[in-house]
């Protein structure tokens, strides 16, 4: 039974977290609520008892496991094991998790980046085994990302890489909470295609979320797309635009990097092939033609289950 | 004696190399006319002949000399020791360099993107020994570029990655020879400012190197740093705006890869101060201030024999 290990994913509203068997499987998953109000120690005691709970429902005693993996929003640091900074779990400054939980259940703990440990988990089970680079790219209320060459996954000096959320695309362009201007994520993030819209119609300009927006209640990324298929002209353009922006983004990703594959994950691909098609048609027109693409976009076929697999495949990895 | 290994840079005007020796110094070098004219074989006859005569007066037998590496204009593989096309080389279409210059000298030949043979030089013997990652951008006719993570060259699937000269800059911008509109290199490289200030005089700017332009002779980048640094209005515009662009890059290089240095190195780098300062300036006010910059912008300190080196290095490596 030995050569087990457990991923968590720490999001602010739910603890995710699943079991891996020693051939690389999920065996097991399960789902609890942050309840990120309640503090640090009390999530971190929360996570601690996921753990137990599916290593008894897998019939898996300590031994058997050889480390738990956490996913968990950053800015934070895999090599010191601290998270600094997550905005959406409250008190969550400077928190030393892997030396917390690692007390708490006995285990070897690592924590990781949560769209590093994404993009580690599409490595290790995503649609492509042959795959040996790719850049994931979570479209949510940023733009997360995570980096794996040759097998590894690649968090830059300092641990400061993998940021394409502040890539700037646009010169200039929107400003960012980050401080800077024009960052892909922006532009190219389930928020901001909401928030271009509300801003489309606070302009003035005819759209059928128009009474929805003025009333405070900005659509989200699904409902601009449903409005943009229903014929709504604003939402029509700004969903086609957000596609370009992507585009734009993984030409920057395929010169610079040109890893083997671009997956998309996060809210904004719910969207399916509404969003696929027209990235891969802006891709292929925008880009030079003098080689083919070494690159292929793509959607995540793991979903929200990629965090929590990349979180367990780091831990055996240690 | 053994272990030494020989570099050479391939040029569409000079032949240039060097004998490394076996703890990695620079021990001799030599330059001679490429004579492109003359054609592939009698280019590919004058490197052997090159290799020889250092090899003579290093004192050196051909058991003494572990490689050759050659960095040569792209594009070409690596892998397959071919080079695919040299605009700059008359003739050179699906070249087997590696091939044709391994029988020619009886010795084993490693061919390496000019580029990439450069930052690997950088690494192996620029300024400081301690770097284990770096991008170069060779800002020259257009920006090549390579990238060295963890001591290893990063050449991309399909060695198609490191072209961070045609990472999209300036969305829908200035049409490149590539195909696409608003690449970096059409507003960062050496060509650009002068092919930018040409473009200004002729909408009517007024500018002391206008008679020259409508003259038909683009000034070089030196003649516009000149003319910027006497006072003229235009070119000293135009020259913060290339710096300001190359920031830009920066931030892409820094957010996506954050290697410990970005080596900027080609002819507009023999601005030295006047470029460098403005650079890390508009990096430092554009980039976020949510942490410090982990990575140094740096000049070369190698000139062209960083090329060499690499290529040498990257012979022994084999």
């Amino acid at each position: 039974m030995t050569g087990h290990t457990i991923g968590i994913d720490l999001g602010g509203t739910n603890l995710k977290a699943g079991v891996l068997d020693p051939s690389g499987h999920l065996v097991l998953h399960g789902s609890i609520p942050t309840e990120a109000d309640g503090g640090v120690d009390h999530v971190i005691r929360r996570m601690a008892a996921l753990v137990e709970e599916l290593a008894d429902e897998a019939g898996l005693q300590r031994q058997d496991i050889e480390g738990i993996g956490v996913g968990a929003p950053g800015p934070l640091s895999h090599e010191r094991g601290i998270v600094y900074n997550a905005p959406n779990l409250p008190g969550w400054v400077n928190v030393p998790l892997r030396k917390r939980l690692s007390e708490l259940t006995g285990l070897p703990v690592v924590v990781e980046n949560d769209a590093n440990a994404a993009a580690f988990g599409e490595f290790v089970a995503g649609a492509d085994r042959g795959v040996r680079s790719l850049v994931l790219l979570t479209l949510g209320t940023g733009i997360g990302s995570g980096i794996v060459l040759e097998g590894q996954l690649w968090r830059g000096c300092d641990e400061a890489g993998a940021e394409m959320g502040h890539v700037i695309l646009i010169p200039d362009g929107r400003p960012c909470p980050c401080g800077q201007r024009g960052c892909f994520e922006r532009y190219a993030s389930a928020s901001a295609v909401a928030e271009r819209l509300a801003e489309a119609v606070r302009a003035g300009q005819r759209s059928a979320l128009r009474e929805q927006i003025e009333a405070g209640r900005t659509p989200g990324a699904r409902e601009v797309l449903a409005a943009a298929s229903a014929g709504d002209e604003p939402a029509a353009r700004i969903w086609d635009e957000t596609c370009y922006y992507l585009a734009l983004g993984c030409i920057t990703i395929e010169h610079l990097i040109s890893p083997q594959r671009i997956v998309l994950s996060g809210g904004l691909t719910n969207a399916g092939k509404h969003l696929l098609e027209p990235v891969r048609a802006h891709f292929a027109r925008l880009r030079w033609h003098l080689t083919q693409p070494s690159v292929e976009i793509v959607l995540s076929t793991l979903g929200t289950e990629a965090g929590i697999i990349g979180a367990a495949a780091l831990a055996r990895k240690k």
